[in-house]
Formats: structure tokens, C-alpha cells, sequence
């Protein structure tokens, strides 16, 4: 059994309490946060308010609190066990002066209403010590989760990756779904196609799957787009994604010729 | 039984006779093309390369081609049935002379690979006139497909958010898949976060599901990212969105408050 602690209560804080605590392997067996928000008894799990009265000789501590917060928290932290957290842009050192640091890096967006297992979401591990890597793998073997060891400056590119392909993809979803709804189109004419396109990447390589007016540049197409937008931020943005393409697809050309 | 001619080679032509000459109700009695690849008559469809002898009679004549060459070929046809394209950002116009003009097209993005059947596809139907609907109509009916009434002016902005959705989404992608390759990172770890990204807007409006730095303006973060993206029309892009998010959040924010 590898016993738990977990420091914070935001969104991964919640969600890990849920996700481990239900596995046999696994035991929470203390749950710190400043302040509760009233509804922590359904989780079963023994809470604290006061650092002091958190234990020191849990397995593992999971610290999943803002960026910000990290290192004050890590500073007054006196345990034994493995320090993780769980952020993308956070280095492995924000957790100084612990000696058993680590990170445990679930790579994926999580709303309230997030339903996937963490069996579903790839698991990226950092451990300052090489003997503390066995007990990060035990853990993601535990939850049935892929796991990849990845150092502080690869998360930092992973997390940025993760900003382009979550948080600026949804943002054309919005963008497109202001546009329909402006014109009286129903949005849900589009679901299939952003579904085809996030699943298409399973088995192709998305730099192989490029279409449309910009890699053809097909002006007309392109000036009647340019046309129809009438804010200057979109304009922009779309003659940017234009150049954009047509600079990746010479990239491509020039490595395929070599 | 709803007989059809195609005319054109193209992905769009393949992929309806493929689709549209299984359906028991629908027979594609002809194709047209200019130039035959050579492997056409795995298909089992009459070919013609002469569009002298291309039929007057038959109920429908799909025209699969460029958008640019629409309007030629269209004067150049003498036929009595109902005339569409397939074209996003093609007016019905383009069709003139023809009396019965109308467009047929399917919001998908169609690989040489593409799996979907025609009854997974938003038909986005148009005709010029009134008692045309009915025929298209019937064969959105035959292949199962949900259809829309899209007038050309809606059928351009609705191009236009496909062009946003799939085609920059999908360079989004292969912008962080350069990021990946370039730092020795499996690209496989950001599919999960892909996928459930295009899944959320099933049941969420993306509007109400934005998170990230952008949108919480956190300038450590924002800082670091621009910071580790060495390419100047990158740096821009990732400006764009930022500003662009939080200008949207402004406006959600505004009408919440009304």
C-alpha cells in the first residue's frame, strides 16, 4: 500500500483525491487544504486545515496549488516522503530545499466535469533521485496510466505544446462558433469536422494532413476570407496561420528533397 | 430511383461515387471527367471523357471540380436536371445560366483516407429554386445524412469557420509536434488532450470551457512561453491568441453582466 498525502484544493487536487483514492493500491491518507470549500466529507478522505498537522511519513506528498504558491509551500514543508506537483511550467527545483523531489504531471485539460480515468491520461514523471523513480512508476502501473519520464525543460515545451493544442484550438472553436452564430448558422454543422480532425492524428502525421486556401493559396479564397472578417485582431491572425502554412509546407518540401 | 451523373475527379468526386453508388435508391448512371487516372473502373460507373455525351435526362449533375472552373463548365453543360456543386465558398451563381441551380455540400474534411460515410457528414443543401429542395431532400434522406438549408452568403462564413476549425487547428497541431520533435518529445503524449479538447464541444460551448495563461493573464507563464519560441511569426501568433482570448473573455464577461 503506498500511502498518500495531498496538499491543495483546486481542480487536480479534487480530481486526484477522486481518481486515487479509488484504487486498492492506493491510499490517501490525508488531504490538506487552507480553506475548505464545505463539501469535502463526500470524499471520504481525512482532512486539515494546519500544516503542522500534516504527517510526515506519508509516501508520497502531492502538491497541486498554483504556480505561484509552489515554492513557499515546498519551503515549509518538513516530511520525509517524496515531494511531487503537479504543474506544466513549474521546474523540478521550485520544490528546494526537499531533497526527494519530484513531479507528476497528468497532461490533460480538467473541467469540472471531466470524466476521463486517469488510465486515459498520459502521466509525466520527473524524480530528483534516481531511487524515487520505482515509486512513481508503482503508482502509474497502480492507476493503469502510460507514463513518460520527462525532465523540467521538455515539460516546459510539453506544456506549451499543450497551450497551442488546447487552449488556442478551443479558442478557434469559439472564434468559429461567434461567426455562426452571427449569421444564424448552427454550430453543430462543425462537430464532425473538429472531431475528424483531432482523430485523424491518431494515425497521421498532421504536417501530412494539411488542406485549404492557404496551403493552395488560392487568393481568392483567401482575399473573400479576409474580406468577411470584419475585426483587425482576426485578420491578423488569419494572414499569420497563412504565412504560417505556406512556410511550414516549404519546410517540408526542402526535407523531402534532401 | 434518383439517377445521378458526376463530373469531375477529384477526392469529392471519388468519395460520392463511392458513397452515393451504394445506396439502393440512387444510380449514378454517368461520370464525367477530363482526364481518367487510370484506375476508374474499379468503381463499376459508366465513364465519359466527352461531355458532348454526357446524358440531358438524368435527375442530378454533382459538379466536383475546382472552384475556379465551375462557371465554365456550367455554361458549357446543356442538361435539363437539377445542376449543384460542391463547393464552401462558391456561390449558387456560379452555376448561371442554368435555370436549376443548387449546391450539395458536404462539411467534411475528405482525405484519400477518409473513413466517414456520407451519413456522418452535415449535408449543407441549397436551391434556386423552391420546388428543387425536395429532390435534395430525398437523397439527404437516401444516404441517412443530417441536412442543413444554407444560403450561399451563410455557406461562405460557414467555409470560412472550417477553414478556422480544421485547417489552422490542424497546423496548430503540427506546430506542436515540431516543438516535440525539436525537444525529444513523443508527440503521442498530447493525443489524449487533442481529443478531448474536439470532444468537449459536444456538450459545452467552447466559449464557457477556455482555460490557460492566456485567458488568466498570468505573465510568468506567458513570459516563459514567448521566451521559448525562438520563430518570430510563432511569437506573433501566440500574441494574437492571447490578446484575442482575453478580448472575448471581456465580451462574455459584458453580456453575462447585462
Amino acid at each position: 500500500m503506498i500511502s498518500i498525502v495531498i496538499l491543495g484544493n483546486g481542480r487536480m487536487a479534487r480530481y486526484l483525491v477522486k481518481q486515487l483514492h479509488s484504487h486498492p493500491q492506493l491510499e490517501i491518507v490525508q488531504w490538506y487544504m487552507r480553506e475548505p470549500r464545505g463539501d469535502e466529507n463526500q470524499f471520504g478522505v481525512s482532512m486539515t486545515t494546519s500544516l503542522d498537522q500534516v504527517g510526515q511519513s506519508a509516501d508520497l506528498y502531492v502538491i497541486c496549488i498554483s504556480d505561484d504558491a509552489i515554492p513557499t509551500l515546498a519551503q515549509q514543508l518538513a516530511v520525509d516522503g517524496l515531494v511531487v506537483h503537479t504543474a506544466g511550467s513549474v521546474s523540478i527545483d521550485a520544490l528546494a530545499p526537499l531533497t526527494r523531489r519530484g513531479v507528476f504531471y497528468p497532461l490533460q485539460t480538467l473541467g469540472e466535469e471531466t470524466s476521463s480515468k486517469l488510465s486515459q491520461i498520459p502521466l509525466c514523471l520527473e524524480a530528483s533521485q534516481e531511487s524515487d523513480r520505482a515509486l512513481l512508476e508503482r503508482i502509474a502501473q497502480a492507476v493503469e496510466a502510460t507514463h513518460y519520464w520527462i525532465d523540467s525543460a521538455q515539460r516546459q515545451i510539453l506544456h506549451l505544446a499543450a497551450v497551442l493544442t488546447n487552449n488556442f484550438t478551443n479558442h478557434l472553436y469559439t472564434l468559429s462558433a461567434n461567426l455562426c452564430e452571427k449569421h444564424q448558422i448552427p454550430f453543430e454543422i462543425l462537430h464532425p469536422l473538429i472531431l475528424e480532425t483531432a482523430q485523424k492524428i491518431k494515425h497521421l502525421h498532421p504536417r501530412n494532413t494539411q488542406t485549404g486556401p492557404s496551403l493552395r493559396n488560392d487568393q481568392n479564397t483567401l482575399n473573400n476570407h479576409l474580406g468577411l472578417l470584419d475585426d483587425k485582431t482576426l485578420k491578423t491572425l488569419y494572414q499569420l496561420f497563412t504565412q504560417s502554412i505556406q512556410h511550414q509546407h516549404e519546410e517540408k518540401l526542402q526535407n523531402t528533397s534532401q
